[in-house]
């Protein structure tokens, strides 16, 4: 499918859009392709851009104080991924984004995101929504994290990504839960 | 200050309302007064209301498989509470909501949030970046549950809540931080 076709079925799922406003959503957005393992926002960047993923997948993810990485999403076709707290607030990135295969991705700048919502009352739609649900899915993230059932988690992980397994290498579904790689394998049967 | 004034104040930080908008805006909400202890939201409940703090501090929280509490937010003043999760997708909440002082509060039903949204292009505004900022709210709660280094997450919600201490009792600071009270009290000196 065509990244335009595929931004239009995505948006049209939460707002309605007029054929000539779609089209001055879509060409805000910038067409743009990495190669597996390149990395999109590394901590310390500044962050002035979001990315809707076409194709592949990437990772955001969190280097803590003891150098333990944790990743926060696995980001697949239709996901939005970005530091969004440096993205909002002009604060220097503390999550890092790479791609985990290689990737096909539309991006918008903060700049473009605005001038769209001012102009376009469904685009304000939109946008509100796909936070709502990017709200919704970083208190599930939470929950997941607070809650010690490490089989409970692994089971939600699979029920939300089914084709995760075949695409993620193992050590990283592992550092999503939090678990060794040898409690995954028992996990995983 | 009255109820309309502290809303109309914090909607102004945000979004540009008319009188006659800000009149609509105002009279879907419902004022609500709480008293210590008081639950809000319980998990297992339906819920089609978020409450917006005039007075009073509650609290978010979850209890997981281990019947161990974890607090997801402490709600002051001029903060959004509810579980968005079950009040966005129709799910039971999993997330409770009680008071830990005295409360007032503005409700807001799921049906009057989106009528305002559609009726008033700068309500649609207001509620896309009071999502923002609860987003990015709860990614750094994410960051925090990451982050071993307890005397930093402890720093960080003192600046973020400076008056905490003098109204939430230590053992729910502990509860939040994931620490014992013993360890909080080597932290405050």
């Amino acid at each position: 499918m065509q990244p335009k076709q595929i931004l239009k079925e995505h948006v049209a799922k939460i707002a309605t859009l007029t054929e000539e406003e779609f089209e001055n959503f879509f060409n805000r957005f910038e067409l743009r392709s990495f190669k597996k393992g390149q990395t999109i926002i590394a901590a310390g960047d500044r962050v002035d851009r979001e990315y809707f993923v076409l194709s592949g997948c990437l990772k955001s993810f969190y280097i803590n104080d003891d150098l333990k990485m944790f990743i926060l999403q696995f980001a697949m076709p239709t996901w939005w991924t970005s530091d969004f707290n440096a993205l909002y607030t002009g604060a220097k990135a503390t999550i890092s984004v790479d791609c985990i295969t290689d990737a096909e991705v539309l991006s918008l700048s903060n700049e473009n995101r605005e001038a769209l919502c001012k102009e376009i009352h469904q685009a304000e739609h939109f946008f509100r929504w796909r936070t709502n649900k990017g709200y919704v899915a970083s208190q599930k993230r939470l929950l997941s994290m607070m809650n010690n059932d490490v089989k409970h988690r692994y089971e939600e992980l699979m029920a939300q990504y089914p084709e995760l397994y075949q695409i993620v290498p193992k050590q990283l579904i592992a550092a999503y839960l939090g678990v060794s790689r040898e409690t995954l394998s028992r996990l995983h049967h």
